[in-house]
């Protein structure tokens, strides 16, 4: 939540009674140190508002006796992953593990290393790759995503996670997710909540380390999906080939569409940061009860990145977080997470 | 498992230690009687090869120390639902809700009436309706499945259900699901399985009662699922509306592909009782570890329905178990558990 003044701390106190007061606020420490650490579910989170309705919406949908009370069963809680759970600038993660991996296909099939667009993302030039149009992209994306077996793709893509490095920080991507959204996810669960991803992204692709990452097993991730292919090998053993045909698009009014199909109940909690979480978070709230929605506002240069164009910020061709939605938001009661207030502590490796 | 002689009682024991006998298998029966009803996880299971099988292959996998020990996360099993979990005979409820619901739709569109095949449903005449073609069936699903909200269907199934009975025992449909099926269920959830519904019925149709029915909740259903369609009403308010868009056929090779798709992991265990549950097993017994996969034989005519072909039963459409399919579970040590002998008791209200 943006509101900066919120939480103002009092000036210095006159120097006479700082000794006295010191020594109290030591013992204070002393005293309640322990029981902070255990009871502040959000350690990596600033007070504020942001923090306030997280605390809040758990306490009232999990309290027995609370008049928003929700059986187990129904605590359902869906995260938007590139730019919500953690860093998607300058690149999707899954973008870049597509360009990297055009060699290893050229290498296959050789003759594709004089055809547009695998001739330019093999140059090295970035400047050309940055331009390279949707449909070319597409032809990449196909290219690297289908055509193997499911258990070849995870392979390659763990393989590549171990090996990858971001840009910045050059660490492992899977490095690069938000502590403060770790903190929500396993506060969540701790009261009783499943937690899913619903992204944008490719299904197949965040399932290979969402439960190293984030503690979400495969079944519990929602995404853009294809279809397969059941077929027999030639020793007998069935396995699942990766067809390039879309069966759920997982972004904007496909993120309710994808929740209906692949869990079946309607969220109680919707997180994202992009216009393609719109719908997704119309849908968790207009639902009966508590509810909450959230969208995080990448508003700090200096620790992370930041986009909008909402609020004047710089604009971006990825994780867009338009102005309308910002108003939006303010409209109908969903907060927006300020990384720079609201995140005491980004990364973990910090 | 067809076994019929591995059981056999003996014969009367000489009938001067007859009282003796009894009177030791009383004290017996006494002191291990409570005992027994609590660690026999199967009580409506006769013994035999088939609940020997499940029973040691729970073992195998959740016992710490075993060399075929499965960490929890990874424990799935799948399940078939028509024939498998609950009767599907004469006719699946899915199609009974469907041909049921006619009246209904012509009524908000009497334009059907006089239009084939709406009009031989609404004569009631039942050689005519059995009679209808698959094109014709398709009508009907199309017109009683898809183009209301998910809530409105979600009311209707709900509302149908309270009042359908079955044609046989005249009881509600939801009371007609096999009791030792139910007792696998329990026994696999309380060793740390999930357990998921693979039916080749709609997805959204087994999800409104797969929770009450068999504590299985919407989101591991996996069925034959159409798309949706996100919009937002003259109130405000966004709903999804059911689409006449398949998006996965649930049935043969889609059982394997809807798993991967909407699970993302191999199942451990697979249970089915038809040819389309074939790729679903073949699928489950080809990881690695221990494995296991059963199809239940209806051969119980006295007690439920007897149908085949295979083992020269009566052939039927509905839920056909070839006898390919017997040979095959025969080759790759399937487990046929067969209804007239493994199943001491079929239902809960016998």
């Amino acid at each position: 939540m943006i509101n900066p003044g919120t939480f103002m701390r009092s000036k210095n106190p006159p120097c006479h009674c700082l000794r006295g007061m010191t020594a109290a606020l030591v013992l204070f420490g002393l005293a309640c140190g322990g029981a902070f650490a255990q009871t502040d579910p959000l350690p990596s989170w600033n007070d504020g508002a942001a923090k306030k309705a997280i605390v809040e919406f758990v306490q009232a949908t999990t309290t027995q006796g609370s008049p928003q009370f929700v059986p187990p069963a129904e605590r359902i809680a869906t995260f938007d992953q590139d730019g919500t759970l953690w860093v998607e600038h300058p690149m999707y993660a899954q973008v870049a593990y597509c360009l990297e991996r055009v060699p290893a296909i050229v290498k296959a099939k050789p003759e594709l290393a004089p055809v547009e667009p695998f001739k330019t993302v093999l140059s090295g030039n970035r400047e050309a790759i940055a331009k390279l149009s949707l449909p070319d992209l597409e032809k990449i994306l196909a290219a690297t995503l289908t055509g193997m077996s499911v258990e070849a793709f995870n392979a390659d893509v763990k393989t590549w996670l171990a090996q990858a490095r971001d840009p910045r920080w050059k660490r492992p991507y899977t490095e690069l997710t938000y502590l403060p959204m770790q903190e929500v996810l396993q506060h969540l669960r701790a009261n009783g909540y499943k937690t899913y991803i619903v992204t944008g992204g490719g299904q197949d692709f965040v399932r290979v380390y969402a439960e190293q990452v984030y503690g979400i097993p495969p079944e519990q991730v929602v995404g853009t999906a294809g279809g397969t292919k059941y077929g027999v090998g030639k020793d007998g053993k069935p396995f699942l080939t990766k067809e390039p045909k879309l069966l759920l698009n997982d972004n904007n009014a496909g993120k309710p569409e994808g929740i209906h199909l692949m869990i079946g109940r309607r969220p109680l909690m919707a997180v994202g940061n992009s216009g393609g979480d719109q719908q997704m978070l119309e849908y968790a709230k207009a639902g009966a009860g508590a509810r909450l929605a959230m969208l995080v506002l990448h508003d700090d240069a200096r620790r992370e990145y930041a986009y909008g164009p909402a609020q004047g910020l710089p604009a971006t061709k990825v994780g867009a977080f338009p102005q309308a939605l910002f108003d939006q938001a303010g409209k109908q009661g969903w907060v927006v997470i300020s990384m720079q207030n609201d995140w005491k502590r980004i990364f973990a490796f910090e």
